[in-house]
């Protein structure tokens, strides 16, 4: 198969997922056009996965379009936007048609689950990545931010900490099966002072609220939801959970599970306490992409 | 320099490059915010390139970025579109600080210069290659497609053919600093009846317009503007020039150098002339990914 036929067959796979009524022109041309609705935002996001780096160069394509779709629908989430349409890119050593086609029913299949059309995308020989822009609609202004947070917010987190990083040692599917707390992300407008996902690790995650916020933050370390036989102090370093984290004056009337964790203070700086006294936790910094 | 140190740099160069009225959220939060005008629609195209493949191993930085941002634009410049927001990705072996700075020197140049905010990324260590999402505003129902040539209509190309296929043997700069034909796409609506940029070669782009119109064409080899030096077996399959490629059913009133080369034709096929006897030529395909 050459490119296009290549093409031809990802399309041909990603089916319905590439068609809304709001897809204008869909993949084959030179781009896509899209329509946002009078009274909305559109919110935008990249994420690149590396093999090698952030999946094994064995993984199968069609885990690894999952992992590369809920990744970037989970920052989309985190801005509580609704989502829409995504590009998709694919570089790979060669034309290995069953792991393209694998990969294409991935994102096909999260493509569908969460509403986003598959617009568009790019494939090329080199070294085995793949990268999605997702978009999504937004009411006009009311997109969560991560600068928010203000002293005397209580701080939230939803579902339970260390499955994603258990999942990722374990090589297990679930690593690559992420749910992007997508329907949480809608409901939180208007609660939320300020809201992430949690890919790098609760506290680095907190660090970015706090800094942008100008604020820092209190955490119970016995008010974590750990996920079953996870120590609470990987729990709250360990990435790819994949969580909403957000503040908030009061706690919402929410669907889906939250749990409070601490508060937000004055003073810069995170405080982790322990029955009460504050303890150090080291790897602080969660995952580092250099 | 850690990631969010790296950021904050290449956030810092790309400067105004990231602020426009439109943009709501840029850089820095777990999505950019954008807006697009009542009664617009939104092009959206992505491209990667890989090096070793798509540039040498050793290019400059600031080259790989104006060549990053300049195949985008092109496509966007085909569609009809004004460029808008761009979101930006780079995947590079080490945190090697001037090749980066340099690379988002190239970035902010074409963003500048062509009116494309930049609005976020992503970096990520791996094999080097970078990739942009180019997004471009149209008024409602205006963007140009590659399947709506007709018989009878006229072929026309912009400037000339072979130059940047030279600049690509030669390693001269000029390969890097495409310039995309932005002004004519968008003074081409209206006029054009289909339109392509040419990026993969004459004969081969004009092929995709013909198989989305089901229609052929007859090209007249005599006519074609050809660059100094250059064949024009050579021109009309050779990729790299970045111009736009386009049917008509007249003679555009457009400010861009653009020529008359042939004419569509109900029967399939592309037949090039040269003095009126049809030839074969070679290499008919273009630049192939795969």
């Amino acid at each position: 198969m050459n490119e296009f036929e290549i093409i031809d067959r990802i399309t041909q796979i990603l089916g319905r997922a590439a068609r809304a009524e709001s897809v204008l022109v869909g993949p084959g041309d030179d781009a896509a056009v899209v329509s946002v609705p009078p009274g909305f935002e559109l919110a935008v996001t990249t994420d690149t996965l590396v093999a090698g780096r952030h999946f094994p160069t064995d993984a199968p394509g069609d885990l690894v379009g999952c992992r590369a779709m809920g990744v970037n629908l989970s920052d989309l989430a985190a801005m509580g936007a609704s989502p829409s349409y995504c590009v998709v890119s694919l570089t790979i050593p060669q034309a290995d048609i069953p792991w393209i086609e694998a990969y294409a029913r991935g994102i096909a299949e999260y493509a569908k689950r969460y509403g986003a059309s598959i617009v568009g995308g790019n494939i090329a020989r080199g070294p085995l990545a793949v990268s999605v822009t997702a978009h999504g609609l937004l009411p006009a202004g009311e997109h969560l931010l991560r600068s928010g947070a203000q002293a005397g917010d209580m701080v939230f987190v939803s579902g339970t900490l260390g499955a994603g990083h258990a999942a990722r040692l374990a090589n297990d599917p679930r690593f690559y099966r992420i749910e992007p707390r997508i329907d949480l992300g809608q409901e939180l407008r208007g609660w939320a002072t300020a809201a992430i996902d949690i890919s790098d690790g609760l506290l680095a995650d907190l660090g970015h609220v706090c800094r942008a916020s100008g604020v820092g933050a209190r955490l119970t370390l016995e008010a974590m939801p750990v996920a079953e036989g996870i120590e609470p102090e990987t729990a709250i370093t360990c990435g790819d959970d994949y969580e909403l984290l957000f503040t908030a004056r009061e706690r919402p009337d929410v669907d889906e599970p939250i749990t409070a964790i601490g508060e937000v203070v004055e003073e810069e700086g995170i405080t982790v306490l322990d029955l009460g006294r504050a303890v150090a936790i080291d790897k602080s910094e969660g995952y580092r992409h250099f």
